[in-house]
């Protein structure tokens, strides 16, 4: 079945990518908590996270530090953090959030950022991952 | 330097032990969110997850996955969330919770549980984990 997510990953939603392997596909979250806000998800459609098997669960985090370090060098905060929830959409995916403070992390505080600015953002971490 | 973590791998600090290998060490959440709140370190003290060297931080998401699994038998729940944030100690930690809404992620929201339930929490766990 498809997921909003797998209509990213092939293309018949438009997103801000990010970053893409032959497993996993990154892009801008739409509706960020701060800019430089980022989703990463395995391309085979699994809702849990856990419920994925070792390896690529393992591929997915691999890929996910990757595309971390890579915001890290683009967005200036405090450290990027991690987030894993998951009870919107039933396709496993990788919060990763340049975090300042806990608001931050608390999904409750929004940004608005202009489809420009996105786009910018987007080629910029894409510049600095490293695949 | 030592950070609280440290000192709770050492035993300098008791905690209720979930699970542990030769890299990582699982402990119950002193103060959790939810009923089965753990935290999942890596032994060597590093302050950010992703400035862990990738083979060590691999070796986290692997341990934390089991401590999932493990999790996820023992507590009822919609599934296991992971969040690693880190602004309040300087020690690398991933938060395993059992998550049925969102404000079970939000880190404002307590529950309190006696140190004998603590204690069998713990043992449950420890004893679904697959090392």
């Amino acid at each position: 079945m498809e997921t909003l997510f797998s209509k990213i990953i092939s293309g018949e939603i438009p997103s801000y990518k990010v970053a893409e392997n032959n497993l996993c596909f990154a892009f801008l979250d739409i509706n960020p908590n701060t800019r430089g806000h980022v989703l990463c998800v395995p391309k085979k459609i699994v809702d849990k996270l856990f419920d994925l098997p070792e390896k690529e669960y393992l591929e997915l985090m691999s890929f996910s530090r990757r595309v971390a370090l890579a915001i890290k060098k683009v967005i200036p905060c405090n450290r990027v953090a991690m987030s894993v929830i998951g009870l919107e959409v039933a396709h496993a995916h990788v919060h990763l959030i340049p975090l300042n403070e806990m608001d931050d992390i608390r999904f409750n505080k929004k940004v608005s950022i202009s489809p420009e600015e996105m786009k910018e953002i987007a080629v910029s971490i894409s510049s600095y991952f490293k695949s």
